[in-house]
């Protein structure tokens, strides 16, 4: 089944959440989003992971990232579940809003169905599926993972501290990269502007082609 | 640009590689494949990935994972490149197949575009997609980045151990879950049923609900 993908714009769907009736695109705003889908309330991994995601929740308002949950379970169902993720993974508060998607709609618009999974009542169930979406709407990095493999929260938070510099630098960064590490140089700068824009000097790897594409610097 | 997501097929297209003409459906055989895609040869970010992911490549063996790679360079191109990889991560040796797609076609084919990207004639690039695709042919798990981050081969590494327990046991893993870390019963598993999958007994948490859905047991 194909889906939203890469450089697509969000829907603006009108959504009921844990927070009131929303329109996706007011709730995203100006702030860089991640909308992030689970397979079931009162389940296990999603309690993991819910919880999870919760505990970082500072760390991805100071980076100016907001969170929106998304389940197939009604609304009252996501808040008795709350209980259950905030129990288990102390220090845990669920502030961010939880969509109800009890027909089914919202997981196939945002590409979030798992579709070899099917719950107790044969009903497609969603993926582990995360987006990052823009300001702009449109996303940016896309995780999909099926119903049985939980996400990585180091993983998230490491490429939204990527996708930050991205923008704040015009650099990218190399595999594996964390913050504190050099980053690169992207090809579409010039050696000459490259040296303007990083005055702190870049270092440039000798390769058997002698091209000099391959350029380091710090930036944090 | 709707693409190929969970569960679809992946086309059985011809495609040309630097281990010669093969069949995507022959290659991947009865072997779970890891198909991913990188902007351009001679670029920063690509030159750091495929090093790394040459130097898992024992481990992606030992755990029956075939690899193969993918840009829109020629098979020439990718041949030059492979001395620069090689050289700038000591101990990578790129033994796995990189198909050529210098027509741009097979990137769409494979959900691979980065829309936000083009290279110095303003062609389309690939983004830094990677499928996990089953015997089965079918998608199991995807990471869609954009040209600007660099993967994680930690995470991918971690979510080929989590699919292949998955297959092994029928069990799940919570977030952020490693190997040696205990796993998590599905729903679908009763009570009954886990006390005879796992003799060595399992561990239930206890929730504000009550409800008995979080349970763990450790399979190695």
């Amino acid at each position: 089944m194909p889906g939203l993908t890469l450089g697509d714009t969000v829907p603006n769907i009108h959504v009921d959440t844990t927070h009131g009736r929303i329109w996706l695109h007011d709730y995203i705003g100006d702030s860089t989003t991640i909308i992030f889908s689970h397979p079931g309330d009162f389940t296990p991994v999603c309690t993991t992971e819910l919880g999870k995601i919760a505990k970082y929740k500072q760390e991805f308002e100071e980076k100016g990232v907001k969170l929106i949950g998304l389940s197939c379970d009604d609304l009252q169902s996501h808040k008795e579940w709350i209980k259950d993720i905030e129990a288990f993974t102390p220090g845990s508060k669920v502030t961010y809003p939880i969509i109800a998607d009890p027909n089914r709609e919202i997981i196939k618009q945002l590409n979030m169905v798992d579709p070899d999974e099917k719950d107790s009542s044969g009903n497609q169930v969603p993926s582990r599926a995360l987006h990052i979406v823009g300001p702009d709407k449109k996303i940016k990095l896309s995780f999909l993972y099926p119903a049985c493999t939980g996400r990585n929260m180091e993983e998230v938070m490491r490429v939204v501290e990527s996708l930050n510099r991205v923008c704040k630098y015009k650099i990218a960064t190399p595999v594996d990269w964390k913050p504190g590490e050099p980053v690169v140089i992207p090809p579409s700068v010039s050696d000459e502007d490259a040296s303007k824009m990083f005055p702190q000097g870049y270092d440039t790897a000798d390769l058997p082609s002698k091209k000099r594409y391959l350029r380091f610097v710090h930036v944090d």
